[in-house]
């Protein structure tokens, strides 16, 4: 886990200056140790990889750090996540190996606001289907397919300079039927070589959190190098920041009648985060 | 207009027999009049092959008839609007020539629960662009693309039965961006030979009234007698149709406090149809 | 567990005759064992009064049974799980109480197609948190409210027949802000005495399931017994049934290049359910 | 119309300064000028008291402009229309008298990009009613209900800083059955004295522009000075401003096969609004 050396919170500061945005990008990080031509693709790890291209991006708003599966704590003790903006998921073969108590955590940051992007083979995290429900099963094939990413949401802030189609000159398939939820914003739709299709680019709202999947990217094609698939990963970052400090969960509220009338939305959660009240 | 001699409303009969849906199929039938070739294609029209089309999977629950363009009150006199449980849409050169009256008295019917399939080059007609408010502009090309058209939404009752991938061997290209409202559902997703893709079968609920847009077919390719796409426009028609009788569109209500005390639900709108109170 | 002779599939079978939709109805039975006032208010427990207004709705259309979690295996073994087109759930002192594995067994069912009903204090179940992924949490007092339930989709098939505003003299009150993702459709909205409001009758898909979440029902107040209460009850089963027989959770495809072309559609899944080819 | 110095676009600057969001709240203003005691509640009309809503909490973020339907062409020639950011609309009695060659010209700009924001009675409005397609009716009484507006979507940027409930003391009571499409988002629901609810605070995305409608707000009480009611205005007109430069609705699109491949996204719409490609 590389150090930063402050994270306060995302919210804008009294004085109108935004803090940065805490980004922390978890990777399981074992291809790269097993497999030398995926080394060799990513030097850096997939996380370095998809790290750099949210710091071209977002610049000094983003304060970015990694962390991986083999760290203490599986690189995500409470201090990181607990200082985590918005998380980025990339797992593959490990799922498993991920502690359900960290899932829990980080479920529970999410839906108490922090955001979350799960890249690729994370459609079978824990994370993503502890926080969907459904399998996120879907049909693929590696096959050196060119996949063409077309924007059917322009105005979409994660859309936001990104070429339709985004061109990807080999890349693995994910094709429907893709088990998820109806998604809140169909941003992306792909289709590949071999004629399928696939709902590639898809946002959530759970909880206070919000969530975007973006399916581009595979440790056995050079994706994460694309420039656009870089943007599109940085735009989903900068979407899922959330515009209020991460709290808790939503609890259980017992009301009296009118207690808005007693003591106006004094408490956290009578009013809407961010109440001048 | 093809006579059809009982045209009872949708609604299911106290003795629990379900009255026929009563479905108008209606065409432009422009190309078949001046394009030998469509009418050698479309020997009964586009409006002849649709309706079969619907007749051949609904058997005796649905009751067809046709209009066209050029028959008097361009096929859609208000007996005929008054007496449809779903009408079928399909116009291209011609809708400009579509009476704005006309145009009116179908979305005041949709709203007060007509089922409406549009189908193909409809995306641009008057009825539909007015129901939806957008252009309903999208990318298209005529140039023998093979298409695929994927589930997405697998249980679906439109979907029932439908191969996916329903495969069209020549088609003519629709592309994103669709500018439609974001689609209540999002049943099929298309692709085509030159990789573009195209959200394909949608769904949208307006007013009382159900809507399913299907974009595959076309007058220059003999897509109306592919057997598949044939039984999604009749699962469209079978949707589409309404559980209850068709009335007018939602009106203004002025409400008296505590009117649900004084006298319960007893008139038409206080109550969800179908009351039995 | 009632005994009820015959489970075969909801689908219809080839003669067209409908099978009778095998529901089975799903309760804690606590407060029914614990306190009198509630046993004599349920004198078949919450269960038998919901299963009783669920049969004088759909009559033969149905074919329904009980469980309770003090039964064997918490009154849901796998041939009951197995034999079950829609469930009621209903839950409230006990979640905790029920087993991780049925409540993935249940939520496998669900992804499956399986329909679920979930009742009031169930917003807090295993099942329902664990298939929508957020905490449902919401604002509560029990404090003799009145509730009126308004139609917000009036043309749903679950508000068939029921009146707008629905009321219901005395009730639990629960409020907004309801921590749910933003379901596929929402058909009731409830204020109640003090000001509050709560979407009280909202629908989800997961999967190939239904889910239909209706707050109304308490131990404390007889609202099981009340007649419209019942008819949205009965409704939710009617419109949560699956329209093909359940299966497994989709899976994960592997997909060759060009498979439809080779064998069009044969296996499970590759055509959407119900497919003819 | 009031004049405001410069209106450029309100897509930030390439020095990183955004541009003020050019807003123009528009009123029909014949209440004010008709009935005294609105003359005496809004002195500077309708207008006015939006205007200076939006002024006081957007600052030097907004340029804030008005017009009124007594002015030449009805407050909005081209000039003011094509540099117009959000447009913000209230009408009540007339309705009828805005032109149609206006509303085209207003939704026209809304496809293309501008944000509009739509108040109160402006449900019945041309403008609405055309983008969205539907009625737009609802139930309502002028019976000096308490109106009390919850917070659904707590991290709704609309929602930031508006207590939950947001408490109106003396109001119109607009109540559901509100027939319009279902909302791409439901930001407030509020619930009256007389015990009925209302989707007050909906959102819309057509095109390219955003809509959000909030009902609070009348002629006969002060609600538009209430400042809780202020702020949600002045959310929603930033929330609807445009991250992008306004242009024409979106266009039907020919498109040779892998055009991208020719010529990468240089044409304006094949690429998503500020691409730097």
């Amino acid at each position: 886990m590389s150090a930063v050396p402050d994270h306060r919170p995302a919210a804008d500061t009294p004085e109108g200056t935004p803090n940065p945005t805490r980004v922390t990008v978890w990777n399981e990080n074992v291809h790269e140790r097993t497999q030398p031509e995926v080394a060799e693709r990513y030097p850096a790890g997939i996380h370095g990889a998809v790290a750099a291209a949210i710091g071209e991006h977002l610049g000094p708003a983003a304060s970015i750090r990694t962390a991986t599966l083999d760290e203490p704590e599986q690189g995500l003790p409470p201090d990181v996540v607990d200082t985590t903006d918005v998380l980025v998921w990339w797992g593959h073969l490990a799922h498993d190996r991920v502690d359900d108590a960290l899932v829990e955590r980080v479920r529970e940051r999410v839906l108490g606001g922090m955001g979350l992007v799960v890249l690729h083979s994370g459609h079978f995290s824990k994370v993503f289907t502890r926080l969907l429900g459904t399998t996120c099963a879907l049909r693929w094939r590696n096959g050196d397919d060119r996949e063409l990413v077309w924007t059917v949401d322009p105005r979409h802030p994660i859309a936001e300079g990104v070429p339709s189609p985004l061109v990807i000159d080999r890349q693995e398939m994910y094709g429907e039927f893709f088990d998820i939820p109806a998604p809140d914003e169909l941003v992306f739709v792909s289709s590949f070589t071999g004629g399928e299709v696939f709902r590639s680019g898809v946002t959530f709202r759970r909880g206070h959190g919000r969530i975007f999947y973006f399916s581009p990217g595979d440790q056995d094609y050079p994706v994460y190098h694309h420039p656009d698939v870089r943007r599109v990963i940085a735009n989903g970052v900068r979407w899922a920041r959330p515009d209020q400090p991460v709290g808790p969960p939503p609890e259980l509220r017992r009301s009296p009648v009118g207690w808005w009338d007693e003591e106006p939305a004094t408490s956290p959660g009578d009013a809407s985060p961010g109440s001048a009240r």
